[in-house]
């Protein structure tokens, strides 16, 4: 029996149609039936894929991506995963305003959609902005639909906003799941998500809000740690902490690094900006008040350098289990000596973990295009098996 | 019997055959019997994809476009057009001069056509230069191909140029067309393109131009109104009393916009810049004198302050018969109290009219596709007949 | 018998394997049969295409485009050419330093490729540098490959490097073979790769070393003409001499146009900058010594402008055999009298060979394409015959 097989009577027991036509914003408003969905058919893509049996859906059709950030590691994700399923991506570059009015979002949204199948957007600077940008563009979208505008309704992909960074940490999430041999093997799993230093300020917090919210679902024992002062939205630590009772795991919050670190067999160390930072700064936006952002930035980069201890050094890697915890990134890090002076994590770390941080990043176009097919296919099953039986070719010759 | 074939049969009777091969600069270029396939053919292609059939002509093939302006909308539908019938869009990005050398245009030309099949040109800035510059570059296909440079000679939708802007006149027609519920409702429905107070300076003349070049040849009345000093071109009103003559429509210009209101079917009031002045920027261009140009904009916004009653206000519209008037915009539009403080339409004016007014915008990558499969398609009744017969899916599961 | 298994024929005579999976870095990497393959596969492909035949190899799949300098002809044939083949283009817009360090390349090579089948890259700037860039980038794609990161190893094509221009000269020899009659009347035939006057400055070697280290492979007579001071790599010319020898051609360097061009069949007069101002600019933008790059810039126009007498005159193209040499350019030229007031060539002689100049230019996108074939097709032979027998249409009506 063929891995995509397999994976396809996995799939079969699962209660997927709350995908069909839907969008994804976050993790958490998805049912566990619905993540693992994803992990299926996004194995069972790679595998196709790799067996050189053409996964297209769509015959023509566009994916339509809005990059409010710069981006390349997303951005060739989202054109890969486009590509794989028979999509041609259309990018729209928007160099308008970043708090876009309502109105216009409104009318941008019904412009680019007429012969839009999908929508990825990526919107992360700016907190209580990024998911209500997403939020007001797909609404708009819906009344198109309803109203006859539009043919189709588009489905969102969120490719990072505010609050959550779902291809990220899904993706994250499947390489764990292949790291340690299965989703059954992550029960009791540590897990340390911590802040680390950074020479430069204002990452989104969307990454560690994202890794808590998700990864406490499936029974980890989830530790957020960061210097007083660089708190996640209160309401994700919320969702961590009911996730955690719910599926048997654990999640907490420490202030330190080393104590985070003890014992865990996964360890996360990235730079993020505080959320009450983040939220002056939309405000400073807003006002379009500059000597009060780089007033913001000079305390930022201030108060980040007060805690230069906080980097994932040799000695503190010795601090996880049997010292060889599994070291991961969203990349690009910060690299103490290589791209910076003092940054996330000690060069030799990074680099004796540079194959399996390359193979984390290799699932983001698989789970992007599993997020796709499950909201455009009606019947992904039979999808996967008619695929597999026609077994038509990707690369001819 | 289904829509695409009634359409198919529609089009059996229309002679298209000039069509082939050729390109599509202005639509008094064509005859009634070309626009009307057009239109066809828009709807056939538009009820092919709603029943999710696939109307690719091309297996592979590059659309190329050329945006000398910044655009939105019209970058989208070209994509769209393109990508429905299997092309993949190839952009052109000049950041050379605007008034480009006869013999650069000549080598551009033949330099990103060698496996081009369609080009889309914008350039709707300079008075005198926009088509001039579709020309040039289309004729150097015509050598190209001649002197077997091209296997093939890709044909040229015009996607604005300073006279006419045919994929949004067509656009609107068809609009019109369906909320009138068939071409042959339009005899004796009075049209009022008006002129309209705007904040900016500068739009272009091709969208009124196309307006009064096109609706007089369906039989309808249509007034062209404006201050005094926003003349446009006087050889395109020739065209428009022509057009209105043979249709047994009327063409009048009047000095009022409530005058033209009066009783009006539809109204399209929109910003443009007097002919005359976009003669002169073209000419301070060509000379690069910012100091002049910068003085002509200066003149340019005092002039249109002194016609801020030229706006669609709800008063306004109470003119129109039965005070529900279509209302028609090429989008975006300045909106009072909402992208500005006193612009072409009262926001709730344009609020009522939203869903109106995007399917007025959604037409346009069909009636795009059909330009572009007109022109390729040496058989097009066949074409879809073939297309509806196979049955091929755009989405196959 | 159609030319396309004529072509076939001739292919299936060539050693070829060695192509298979492999990278184009430079055209003396690669044996006179592997040449020879390309220019089989190239013209089959353009044959096929004229007869409206797919040639489609993929049914999906990415194209990666890097272009370190500005590019409109590479660009354009590069992305006619996946299209050709079914890659779709996905281009990587780097907006970071030229000389990038070696673990952010390798960081970047696997993000981007994780669907990627063909990379191209354009890097000519950095004399040391281009080449570099292309190794680091490739080798870690080997890694990522056998790492199990890549499913595939996407193969290189080079869009130009300090170094060698690949898809130039060889896009050059097949306009030259077709002019000649076929690759058996090259022998003897005598080639004028000369510099030329430009008012520009730093315009890249690697046009005159891709030239003159592959048309000496064809038993030509070459001669490389420049003033003092203007020297290219001198590893490309022992490349270039002992290719002479082996071939049964010619290879020598004179220090006067007029000595190059006595008797000539083929002329390529173009303007290049000096290889050791090219090593000095190298250092001085490593140092980021932005007085030294202006310095140097000057002393280099200077340098220039005392060579004004080196210009493709019509005086000049008398000396030529029968005064009607074949003029040859990459293009753009610098033409005295239509882009430039003194240039490498006169307007009257660029002018009179306008239509083999652009028929020289239309072999690259047919050259970067049988490139990728042959890469990425194992068994080329039976492609190209099972492409023409099933006939599939690229243009379906």
């Amino acid at each position: 029996m063929s891995k995509t097989e397999k994976l396809t009577q996995r799939l079969e027991k699962l209660k997927t149609n709350g995908m069909y036509r839907n969008d994804f914003y976050w993790t958490w408003d998805k049912s566990g039936d619905e993540l693992e969905a994803i992990f299926a058919v996004a194995d069972a893509l790679r595998d196709l894929r790799e067996r050189n049996i053409s996964t297209r859906v769509f015959d023509s059709g566009l994916g339509i991506s809005i990059f409010r950030d710069n981006s390349t590691r997303t951005r060739f994700s989202f054109a890969s995963a486009c590509n794989l399923l028979g999509l041609e991506v259309s990018d729209l570059d928007e160099k308008t305003s970043q708090i876009a009015h309502g109105e216009t979002v409104r009318e941008t949204a019904n412009m680019v959609s007429f012969m839009a199948d999908v929508i990825g957007i990526r919107d992360d600077m700016f907190i209580e902005e990024g998911h209500k940008y997403q939020k007001t563009f797909m609404d708009a979208l819906d009344e198109g639909y309803e109203k006859g505008i539009l043919e189709q309704r588009p489905t969102l992909v969120n490719l990072q906003c505010d609050v959550d960074h779902p291809t990220q940490s899904m993706a994250d999430l499947l390489h764990v799941i292949h790291t340690f041999g299965g989703v059954e093997n992550l029960k009791g799993k540590k897990v340390a998500m911590t802040w680390a230093y950074s020479p430069s300020y204002g990452k989104p917090l969307s990454v560690p809000q994202g890794i808590i919210g998700l990864f406490t679902r499936f029974g980890m024992e989830v530790t957020l740690a960061h210097p007083e002062g660089y708190e996640v939205m209160p309401e994700i630590e919320e969702i961590a902490k009911k996730n955690a009772l719910a599926s048997g795991g654990a999640y907490r919050k420490v202030t330190s690094m080393e104590e985070a670190f003890q014992g865990a067999d996964i360890v996360y160390p990235k730079s993020w900006a505080p959320f009450k930072a983040m939220e002056r700064r939309t405000q400073l936006y807003r006002a379009g008040d500059q000597a009060g952002i780089s007033q913001l930035e000079k305390e930022l980069l201030a108060q980040n350098a007060q805690h230069k201890d906080w980097t994932c050094s040799e000695e503190m890697m010795k601090r996880t289990k049997d010292g060889k915890a599994l070291y991961m990134h969203c990349l690009p890090a910060d690299i103490t000596g290589l791209s910076c002076e003092a940054g996330e994590v000690d060069n030799s770390v990074f680099d004796r973990y540079i194959v399996p941080l390359y193979k984390q990043a290799s699932y983001k176009p698989y789970i992007i295009a599993a997020m796709i097919f499950l909201s455009k296919v009606k019947d992904p099953v039979a999808a996967l098996r008619r695929m597999e039986a026609e077994g038509r070719l990707r690369k001819a010759f």
